[in-house]
């Protein structure tokens, strides 16, 4: 099930400006039985990256009447804002309206042994760019993510990283990264590359509610390598913890149990019903 | 007029990855009174960029029937080459097959003043991405020239300058820079950012047939604006010399006239008739 701008279809105008110029944001997110954990974070970020490229943003109102239209009860829910549609050219009217996409697809299957006994993540050769005027933001511009991809097939490899061109780590391909290290937390501070997910956020905050000074900040392989932990996290597959990084292998800590206990609970009390 | 692959239509599939990742490249080109300039070197350089992101590129033939039932005598063809639909995430699946779109607009109206006496340019505050995996090809990933041409609004502006993270110019918005300095042409090489385009290499042989060295090579923009002359190039309005930017003007050489004519000529020889 699909729907632009509140309407059931499965195509898009061509002179819309996603398939120009990339030119829109979006958000995936999960609905579960009916619920969509972290909403509000969700619109939030939606808004402040529409905010950040100066796409007007539709409303949480608007939105969550496309979700309830959508009719799902278990779902990957793709929210896609483009600037909208334009003539030929770089330069936006004045008058432009955003199109909203709101696309339904099935949830994948995450078992639990990956949070529990960790996953097998590579290093990629493609490098994340360099651009501070879109880091951050979950932009449509993810040619470097597809070309990292196409990396490798291996299905034992779960996820690949990408560095900077100073090397320092950025992200994953479709998730962020956190270390522990020296009883701190570190996680790359995107200010010039890569996507500040919702997740990031979240699970920031659980690492601080259990103690652990968290810091954003930037740290090179090397130093990934001697964390006590890895973990990646996006709002699919919540949080897991790395168990191998090429010759590196790593034991789970009990901590992530603790903290995948109260990301579930979070999970439960921050949801939204669309019953 | 559009077709996506082939057939007329105004749309496009939601699963298409243009929509999701901006996953394809594009080529602008002119039909003037039934012909395409230089449509070999177009499409040459259209499938380099596909062979670059391991996209699939539509033959000359297929394409060239896809011009022929367009039916236009003058108009601006933009071709897309998407890699194709698939489910959601950023694998791509074996099976694959690219989209092509091709889709027609009104020419634009270059006045003839323009080309001889030049135009006014500004640079812009939104840097060139550092990104060497794309760099050079004209993909669809392209939201920081869309943020660098919300910089202006004023119609006496006609193109703004992007300048990577150390300061050296890349390119313009929607065309490529070339400075004619103590005898030598340079024109920024494109390693890490930035678009290649066609016209850039047909006016790089122009000057070569003049009796010019040119070379690649990258500068600041101190130097440009001690570069005796600097020349924008796109294949919609061939070369245009500038004569301002900010508080430096240029006297347009002779030179520029010998060189519009001859790309003038060129642009006849080099064209392929559609009719």
């Amino acid at each position: 099930m699909r729907l632009v701008n509140g309407q059931p279809t499965d195509h898009l105008n061509l002179t819309d400006r996603t398939i120009q110029f990339g030119d829109g944001v979006f958000r995936t997110l999960q609905v579960q039985d009916g619920r969509v954990p972290f909403w509000s974070r969700h619109h939030a970020k939606l808004a402040a990256d529409c905010a950040a490229l100066g796409i007007a943003c539709p409303s949480e109102e608007v939105l969550l009447a496309d979700l309830h239209r959508l009719g799902v009860e278990n779902a990957v829910v793709k929210i896609i804002v483009s600037r909208g549609e334009s003539a030929r050219g770089y330069a936006v009217p004045a008058d432009i309206l955003p199109t909203r996409m709101v696309l339904a697809a099935p949830l994948p299957a995450y078992p639990s042994a990956l949070r529990d006994e960790g996953v097998v993540i590579r290093v990629c050769d493609t490098c994340a760019s360099w651009q501070p005027a879109l880091a951050g933001i979950k932009h449509l511009n993810r040619l470097e993510n597809v070309l990292a991809r196409r990396e490798w097939s291996d299905p034992a490899i779960f996820e690949g990283l990408l560095l900077d061109r100073d090397g320092l780590v950025v992200e994953g391909v479709f998730s962020n990264v956190l270390i522990l290290r020296g009883g701190q937390v570190l996680t790359p501070t995107l200010a010039a590359s890569g996507v500040a997910g919702v997740m990031r956020g979240i699970v920031m905050e659980l690492f601080a509610e259990k103690g652990y000074t968290v810091i954003p900040s930037d740290f090179l392989l090397a130093e990934l390598l001697e964390a006590e932990q890895v973990w990646l996290c996006n709002s699919l597959f919540g949080l897991l913890p790395v168990r191998m990084l090429g010759e590196r292998n790593w034991q789970i800590l009990p901590l992530n149990g603790a903290l995948q206990q109260t990301l579930a609970d979070r999970c439960c009390q921050e949801s939204l019903s669309l019953r």
